[in-house]
């Protein structure tokens, strides 16, 4: 395959992997992709340690790194010298309290939680919601362009300019996440150099269009800056149809959940396993903003209990929900049924199709033969 | 092009085009597609006069009927002898009444008033509820098998048993639309020849899966039955897209309300070509059941208003709102500025590429220009 991406990145599929895991990014970009490590699970340090160990894998091949950036996010957490656990409500630390108690999870819930038991995510809980201010996002780029990143892609909001300087000083190209034409244009305008265009479909943080109809809209609003398709990509006729609408190459991030490489939490993963298309949903329950996820009893309880205080704004929900999953986590683990409703992930639709636990390598090689014979399927079509 | 469905139905392209338009289903049949009337805004007599006018015009090139057949409907309404506007509570009466004096649309709101100035919905109230009943639907294919269809296209639930062997016997292949792979699997148990499998993007009563990652799944679930996609369709790379996921044709909706030939009120007209791809809903107050529409202050009230008694079931509340919109469409004309606030209609999230009026039949050659454009692409990106 060749489209401008490959060229610019010397890679040989447009297949874009982002991944929370070391071992997935490395692992695509080893098999001729491009892995893209989600930053904001990490600390500083553990990041350099993270992007260290990419570095001896994939013996030069490219790689980059995702980062958080919220356009907005609450007002007391963004205020200087504000310590982020403090300003979580009563009310909500005891909702999740009588969470844990309905399904059995076990003890009050306080601070200090965060990481103990989660897939690598160390540091205190005022780190954690730091990571996606801007503030914390520019010291993990800071981190991240000491390493031969090959790009720094910025999730929400627009990159903040610093991000932009520092990446063109450093020769990184920037891509930018969006899910409506206005904000593709805007992000153009902050200096994004490339775009993915990600529908309603995708698993996190999503906007309400859907890959089909948003992404040949911001192909045609932000021509020629080259964009990406994401949402509701797990196969090559999805690689296709991406392509067919104008994308010059794919941005995947469900359907490596499952791979051998991943590390999802084993209740999770079979959850995953097990879903269907329907059975995700788009809840504010996990950050503060929509994201899609597995529907469990957590988004159920958050969005539909009566007595439920609605979720916080980000990143004080996502550090309110970081902290209750990692022991609902454990406890799933130990085999509490309550915490395997409780337990979710980030997930697209596409977890319909994510049904077997496969080596992200053979996804990537199963996404190029599958988007071969839909371009041979094509042409019969046409030419017959 | 050239698909099993070019070849079974006699057209030049696997362009299915629903409208409830005669003149868009003449089109459509007449430029090489396949146009499909949407029956349940007839009576039995209309449809027969209408269907009467598509055989002249089209020169027995091959057409369609799609018809309204809900799996369920609201228990009371089902009843034998029910009259359906008697039905219809106090509250919800009520609510419209206060709608109409908030936005100055008039008058009391009595029964009698469908299709007074509607397009095509002439007949009385109770007629018009029970178009969406087996009952209903059965008189209007008994009319529709009059005539030389090619097709018979049953929206919402399982086509009836009568209504295959009726359309089987006369030789008219069932297309059946569907929203899940379960779906998908129980109408081809049904008796259903093609499957339409509709993302949530669609315009009108969709699920919750978007067309992307829809189609593949249903593909592989009724092989070797022929799926067509429908949602998220308005242009020739989403066609490519389409059969890129494996489709053998599209079905298309939304992108003929904006055509020249459409009878789409002139407000609603206005609405739709200003439009962005955010300004749809997926909302039960149109029918009773989850349809996507123009967000409007209508949707915004039932959905959201505090004193909303919420929509009824499917076909009260479509007639209660087709009574209301019928006046809505009245005073939207004379000018009255809450009326236009209140108009909307069913419209597929694609409504941001309508953006100009267009005959039906330049739709069709740009669709399929645009197809081949992205076929030509495609194998550009694979040869290099």
């Amino acid at each position: 395959m060749r489209t401008r991406l490959t060229e610019r990145f010397g890679v040989e599929f447009p297949l874009f992997a982002f991944s929370h895991c070391r071992d997935v990014v490395a692992a695509v970009t080893n098999a001729g992709g491009f892995g893209v490590l989600g930053a904001v699970a990490y600390s500083a340090e553990r990041l350099d340690e993270e992007l260290t160990w990419i570095d001896a894998q994939v013996g030069g091949r490219p790689y980059g790194v995702d980062v958080l950036v919220p356009g907005k996010i609450d007002a007391a957490a963004a205020a200087p010298g504000a310590r982020l656990p403090d300003l979580i409500p009563e009310a909500h630390r005891d909702f999740v309290d009588h969470l844990f108690r309905k399904y059995g999870v076990g003890a009050h819930s306080g601070p200090g939680e965060i990481g103990a038991a989660g897939a690598g995510s160390p540091g205190d809980a005022d780190d954690v919601g730091r990571r996606v201010t801007h503030e914390g996002a520019t010291r993990l780029i800071d981190v991240a362009l000491k390493h031969p990143i090959g790009l720094i892609a910025s999730a929400l909001g627009p990159p903040p300019p610093e991000m932009v300087e520092r990446a063109r000083a450093a020769g990184v190209p920037v891509a930018a996440l969006v899910g409506t034409v206005e904000h593709a244009a805007r992000q153009v305008a902050a200096g994004a150099d490339i775009i993915v265009a990600q529908g309603a479909e995708a698993g996190g943080h999503t906007g309400e269009v859907s890959t089909m109809v948003l992404v040949p809209q911001v192909v045609d609003a932000v021509a020629p800056v080259p964009v990406l398709a994401a949402g509701g990509i797990a196969d090559g006729r999805q690689v296709a149809a991406a392509l067919a609408l104008g994308a010059e190459g794919v941005w995947c991030g469900s359907v490596w959940l499952t791979t051998d490489e991943a590390e999802t939490p084993p209740a999770v993963k079979r959850k995953m396993l097990a879903a269907t298309s329907r059975d995700t949903v788009r809840s504010r329950s996990r950050t503060g903003k929509p994201a899609r996820q597995l529907r469990s009893a957590w988004t159920e309880e958050w969005d539909g209990a009566p007595d439920s205080p609605g979720p916080l704004g980000m990143p004080l929900q996502l550090l309110l929900a970081e902290e209750a999953m990692a022991r609902v986590g454990r406890a799933a683990e130990a085999g509490v049924p309550g915490a395997r409703e409780l337990a979710n992930y980030f997930v697209g639709q596409v977890v319909g199709q994510m049904n077997q636990v496969k080596p992200a390598r053979q996804v990537v090689y199963e996404m190029i033969e599958g988007y071969a014979d839909a371009v041979e399927r094509l042409r019969a079509v046409t030419d017959s």
